[in-house]
């Protein structure tokens, strides 16, 4: 095998209590006998041995997710339908592994839809992808192996249970998968993974009538149009039986989609989701539609407002088994940027919030940046509708998994897919708390390796923040690649994501003088943000134009805070890398060496990000630092 | 045939000469019979009848190229050596095809090697290459086919005679062109170019002893490897007849040389030149040594002065088969450079000076550029030690040629071929009458064509100057293409080539109180170039760091200038656009709708480069235009 099971990889210790040294039941769904089979497996790793009392599995019928754990005597029963089961068996088995206290308990998930969308393409690279290709397409085609199994225990483990398998830019040999082509093999993908209680979904191009079915149109009132997706999922569905759905990228960024016909978001969405209702199937329609070919000229047209505008005049117009995805914020995974207020806004259609754990725009799995914090201020996030963890109907994240052997290319990156999963089932858990879970589950009980590694993990997206774009200003970065600084890369280009700094003020107005964005947010919530006095500072640069001199809350100026942030972050990012540097000899050899490779090139990016953002505010306004450290001409 | 013959394609026009009716001499040389043939084809093609009298071609013992025209009773007689009479036939059809008097007269060359480069790689790529793929590989190998020889002709038919067939950046399987592979197809490609007096050149790998050879080191002092190269050249040389020499780029941008191996750029070309020596071969040793991995916060160190600081030392330590090769500016084929000091230094040294008709960092075969007034410019430039067209041995460009239809992409870029071969032949011709001859051959004789034609191409390069970089800056283009503006895109990056623009003041003292780079053109010029004052206005920026304010000789400020350049290039570029719109039904269709096409782009690109350009400049000033013009926030 050549990689590792992250978490997975049950350590020895001793201590276990007497009733994990049997395990029964009889179990009869793919799941159940999954579970007993982890339960088996992974507690002989863990060391159990033959004791008083055993651990009894409880099968009970229905396709649930909820479980429960009970005492009957000196045994331990886990109850549940078969898919309960599982997650029953990874939590005890989690606990037994943290040396946890084993008490009654009763758990399911706050969502039923958790979910991991790959950007893998069917050429076998990933779309933003940093921890290598893809192992679910590998010689232009779809391929199932040990590794898509031991990839849906991972999601198991915490409690993910749906899976996209291709790029939302459906493009080459992807155009294939809906045709039949590779029913065999997704069939078998979708059977692997539904051992785990993973649903599979797959990504289709909106054109796909034409493009694929030789129609003349893809429009989606034409009858024939409808016909042919019915047809098209009559078979598929049939043939892949794990299969729950599409996720459907359109009218965005040069997809095709229902704009091209005249006809709404909503019309295009809902004929694919009559197509797929008979089986079941759901659409997951993204929200991410906006004008990728803006003049920059053009000072008028805010992205950030796009995808409000599109679609809450819609609400209530989708059908019932359609999900409208939006992501996080309102432009694109930008470090820090405010909730999409379009989640705020939905009241009468069903939404599916989309993180990114791909690290496109935060440091591409090079930089340490735990995610956690981000993804629990979205989902905490409350408006006058409520928080938005209360509003959704499911959760999902781009996935930053790839067939390198540690999945992740940055072994500290695994804590955000352990994090995003286990906040699926329980948006309430801490950043903290996940942080320790997954060192410990991950690296074994040394406190040094816990605290160094915790601490790392929980000032990590701050510090990547210190040193790349000040105050929600977002899109610093170089654009070919979305990876280091470019101050005015994206400046004169078309895709909506300007900071106009001229030598007075930086920042595009999305107050009510400006933009008029804020207003999105509803009465309270758009004062909040609609002025500069009582903005949240993290913000104030995605919602202001500011004048340098604009002094912060603590007096510093606009221009003073971000060198000061600037140096403040390299000098984390120094720190980081040197508190990792002491764990030699604490951690595996091979993962010690990876993650050290890393952190260099996180200081060296880091210093980059420093000198060149404080020399670019310096030459355009000659000011110097307050501290008098040294800027660059 | 896929692609037109440019100026050669000669057509029918009455009024010929009675001689011209009849062509006869018995050359024996290849090229003596190539000029036989092009003589009665061409003068066919023109509509030569029976006359009185005859054109006779006497052909000469030797390898010169001049010849002689003279009369003798009604007769006219072309005589010199093979390649001398090759050159005469093409003079005398263009004559006619031209319509001028035929007189009297004697030509030779100024230059005995006279060169076109191709960045053609083996894959069939050409780097910078604007025209389409190569015709000289396809399928990852050479290929000899009717193409090569048309080209020959046009080679020969504006007297260049020397050709280098693949890219300076050796690579894939290039590398294999000089271990026996492809000697057979390489023989017939030189033969084919030498039956039109064009010898083959190729680029080599100086690490080739490694790479291909498998020897430990590639150390120019070392037995072995001296060995394995004069080996390599002995087979290579008696399998290809038609080879001359080897080009080289070492040590430059990445490429391996002797400097790897502690040696001088001497001691790496006089090995490669003693290899050669037997066989009557050249090395061209390029003088682009600079450091590409420069620190953008090092204010020291000034690429334009890393040729001169590397070469000038070596002066006089170069092998007489060596010919150090020296691009035309001290950076990268800018619009606008100082002619390189370098060609002005070598006293004891061979060189051959580089243009580049591949227009990179102009326009890129999408925007008219004529390129003769550059190349005039640095032919004619006087310094203390003269001109530098009378110091030069050799001249070579890298070539603008492809696999289009048209050769160049742009249909009006074959006149900086055109142009380029007759000055290497006679540096002392007027960039507007290789303009209207070029127009004349290609368009025919319509006057409207050749005014228009004519005055499009002379304003070009001032007008392409006009609307990108200014007052000889460079480098304001996007990194990744280097086509189309991007203020800061190498701002930050370790290329050498920063502007470091503030609020306040813009460009890089390079007088004897910055880099003292002015100091490398001896104490006169130095002097002239190293003051503000007296600083050629066009080069102001090129030299010196200037505050916005600075007064220009005729009282505007920089800043003002360069608005009012900006406006004035891009509302020249639209009369250029229409002006072409004119000659619709004048000239043929094809390259009517092309070149009108290639118009609407460069005038799509000239209002980005305005706009953008004095976007950046107001944002850093906001200091307005003094004519109230719109420059955008």
């Amino acid at each position: 095998m050549d990689y590792s099971l992250l978490w997975l990889d049950w350590k020895k210790r001793g201590g276990l209590p007497p009733w994990t040294g049997r395990v029964e039941g009889t179990p009869e769904t793919p799941q159940g006998k999954a579970a007993l089979r982890e339960l088996r497996e992974g507690l002989a790793a863990l060391g159990a041995a033959p004791g008083t009392g055993c651990l009894r599995l409880r099968e009970e019928p229905g396709n649930g997710e909820g479980w429960t754990l009970t005492r009957e005597g000196e045994d331990v029963v886990l109850a549940g339908p078969g898919r309960g089961l599982l997650y029953a068996s990874f939590s005890l088995l989690e606990k037994l592994a943290l040396g946890r206290e084993v008490r009654p308990e009763a758990s399911a998930p706050r969502y039923p839809l958790r979910m991991l969308d790959h950007w893998d393409n069917a050429d076998g690279s990933i779309e933003r992808g940093y921890g290598g290709n893809s192992f679910f397409f590998r010689g232009n085609r779809p391929v199932c192996d040990g590794r898509t199994r031991d990839y849906a225990r991972l999601l198991a483990s915490v409690g993910l249970n749906a899976c996209c398998l291709n790029n939302v830019n459906v493009f080459g040999e992807a155009l294939e998968l809906i045709t039949g082509k590779y029913d065999k093999v997704l069939r078998e993908i979708g059977d692997t993974l539904g051992e785990y209680g993973v649903s599979l979904w797959l990504c289709v191009n909106f054109a796909a009538p034409l493009d694929q079915g030789g129609l003349p149109t893809a429009d989606p009132l034409d009858p024939a149009v409808r016909a042919w997706w019915r047809e098209t999922c009559d078979r598929l569905f049939a043939a892949v039986p794990g299969l729950r759905g599409f996720l459907v990228k359109a009218d965005s960024e040069g997809r095709p989609g229902p704009q091209t016909y005249g006809r709404t978001q909503a019309e295009g969405a809902n004929m694919l989701a009559e197509a797929v209702r008979p089986h079941g199937g759901t659409i997951l329609w993204r929200c991410f539609v906006y004008n990728c070919t803006q003049d920059w000229r053009d000072g008028k047209t805010d992205r950030a407002r796009a995808q409000y505008d599109t679609f809450a005049p819609l609400d209530g117009a989708f059908g019932e088994n359609v999900l409208l995805q939006v992501k996080n914020g309102p432009v694109d995974f930008q470090v820090r940027e405010p909730v999409s207020p379009l989640l705020l806004r939905l009241e009468r259609t069903r939404s599916i919030v989309e993180f990114q754990l791909a690290q496109e725009y935060t440091g591409q799995q090079w930089h340490v940046c735990y995610l956690a914090p981000l993804m629990k201020e979205v989902l905490d996030f409350t408006g006058p509708t409520g928080a938005v963890k209360d509003r959704l109907e499911a959760v999902c994240a781009v996935s930053n998994t790839g067939d390198d052997c540690n999945w992740c290319g940055h072994d500290l990156a695994a804590a955000n897919l352990y994090a995003f999963g286990r906040l699926c089932w329980d948006p309430d858990l801490g950043s903290e708390a996940l942080a320790r879970e997954w060192v410990k589950l991950t690296c074994g009980p040394d406190p040094a390796v816990e605290e160094t590694v915790t601490d790392i993990l929980l000032r990590s997206r701050e510090v990547y923040e210190q040193y790349t774009s000040p105050l929600g200003l977002g899109w610093l970065c170089w654009p070919p690649t979305h990876y280091g600084p470019s101050p005015d890369g994206f400046e004169y280009d078309r895709w909506g994501t300007y900071h106009k700094a001229t030598c007075r003020e930086i920042g595009v107005e999305r107050g009510p003088s400006g933009t008029g964005y804020s207003d999105q947010y509803g009465p309270e919530l758009g004062a909040l943000y609609g002025s500069m006095d009582t903005c949240p500072e993290e913000l104030l640069l995605f919602f202001h134009r500011v004048p340098y001199g604009h002094r912060m809350k603590d007096g510093r100026t606009l221009l003073q805070r971000i060198y000061d942030d600037h140096f403040a972050g390299f000098a984390a990012a120094e720190e980081m890398a040197a508190a990792w540097d002491r764990l030699e000899g604490r951690v595996p050899e091979d993962a010690f060496r990876r993650v050290r490779e890393r952190f260099k090139e996180q200081v060296r990016s880091a210093r980059e990000w420093r000198d060149i953002i404080n020399s670019w505010l310096y030459r355009l306004t000659l000011i110097p630092d307050e501290q008098g450290r040294e800027i660059y001409l």
